[in-house]
């Protein structure tokens, strides 16, 4: 009999949140599981990896069916790392990464954590994908998502995902019998227009927090956020490779 | 007479770091400089954002001939954020990023600080130009690259930059006279085998240290490691939107 597919499962909102909790469930009945997850939120981190300090990695037992199950001190990318390099005896078959608390379609892929763990996973040469739900709510309900993370998952593992690139999966907040079916699509043109909130601390001095506006000027239909709009599950393949190849001959025609 | 351009300037390696200090005195040769950088060293912290806890911004005056000079305490994309939103009066014609103390060529520029200022200014539409030079010290000689980096700033002030392309400049460790020419290049496929230095700490505890050893698997003479290599200044366009086009039929084969 063939050997059961060896998955990674990492987020980053925490290996106690339920997301990943609701994404484990679903690894558990397409193969072997393994955990690497942030030991606290690591939301919005991107591509941030802990060269400075140092990292701690603590084996746990949350989930009773998995053996191997750990909360490490670092980024979401710092999870894969570490566990390629400390925790796994061999290549995973592929790598999820989720479910987050939150979408993360469009101009939010370069700002995730979730699929900045992903998209390591895929530099590494694993099969990759992050998955997100459009419910920012600690209490989210994950369940109406599972039947498509594990048709996605089931379909990923039969056909293999093309090296160099990973899927960022959303989904709607919708109970499942309403979600409209899943689309390929490409990244929405989309940007976050910044505000801050200015407060004066009770030592007088002025900090911020970080706000901000949502602005999709995008009106195409093969977009992520028009699919999630119109109530369809939006894949993404992302790639890594960021040349704007179309660039180039414009650059060459530089003085330079 | 027309005006001089405005022209952001930010990096990783934070406020103090000799390599923005070298940015700044081109920059100030060229327009009217404004300053907004980390008060700490933000090295491999992607594309991370502050958003579960509070900036501050403190008006500094490391550079006398610069009115608007701050210390920001986030991260290199916190320091973009809040100069477009609460230091510059109007939008920059510019932002510059480094000069950073390290290279950013290839699959570092998911990982690179500077490089993710520089893209987070592109994707407020903003021309914008991340400068690396392939030396880690501190004490590193950027005066052998100043005059590069003047004529590339200038032919993209002339030129512009397409809206969403981001330039990925990085230098080689030479002398001005050895400098071979520039480059414009596609980034190299290339991954870090990570490693991890395990030791124990006084209490007993195990902690990692992330090492890794950076392998470059492209032989192409069009990568921007073939450039460096050769005493090449390689520029990459990079581009924020992400989406594998070429994974798109494919996946709609998929039976989801």
């Amino acid at each position: 009999m063939k050997q059961k597919p060896l998955i990674l499962v990492t987020n980053d909102d925490g290996i106690v949140a339920p997301g990943i909790r609701a994404l484990i469930d679903v690894m558990k009945e397409l193969g072997e599981v393994v955990v690497v997850a942030p030991d606290s939120p690591q939301s919005a981190m991107g591509h941030a990896v802990t060269i400075n300090s140092t990292l701690t990695l603590q084996k746990v037992n949350i989930d009773s069916d998995i053996n191997k199950e750990y909360s490490c001190s670092g980024t979401p990318v710092d999870c894969v790392k570490i566990a390629l390099s400390q925790v796994l005896d061999r290549k995973p078959d592929l790598c999820v990464s989720g479910v987050n608390h939150g979408a993360n379609s469009s101009i939010n892929v370069i700002y995730s954590g979730t699929m900045s763990a992903a998209m390591e996973a895929g530099m590494s040469g694993i099969p990759a994908i992050g998955f997100s739900l459009m419910d920012f709510d600690w209490g989210a309900d994950f369940e109406q998502v599972k039947p498509f993370i594990k048709k996605i998952t089931q379909e990923a593992l039969k056909n293999t995902i093309s090296r160099g690139v990973v899927l960022n999966v959303n989904f709607p907040k919708l109970k499942t019998e309403d979600i409209k079916g899943i689309r390929v699509c490409r990244q929405a043109k989309a940007t976050w227009v910044e505000n801050f909130d200015k407060r004066v601390n009770p030592h007088g001095k002025e900090y911020y927090w970080l706000t901000g506006e949502f602005v999709n000027q995008d009106k195409g239909e093969d977009t992520d956020e028009w699919a999630l709009e119109h109530g369809f599950i939006s894949i993404v393949p992302v790639q890594f490779d960021l040349t704007a190849y179309h660039a180039i001959p414009e650059l060459n025609s530089w003085e330079i």
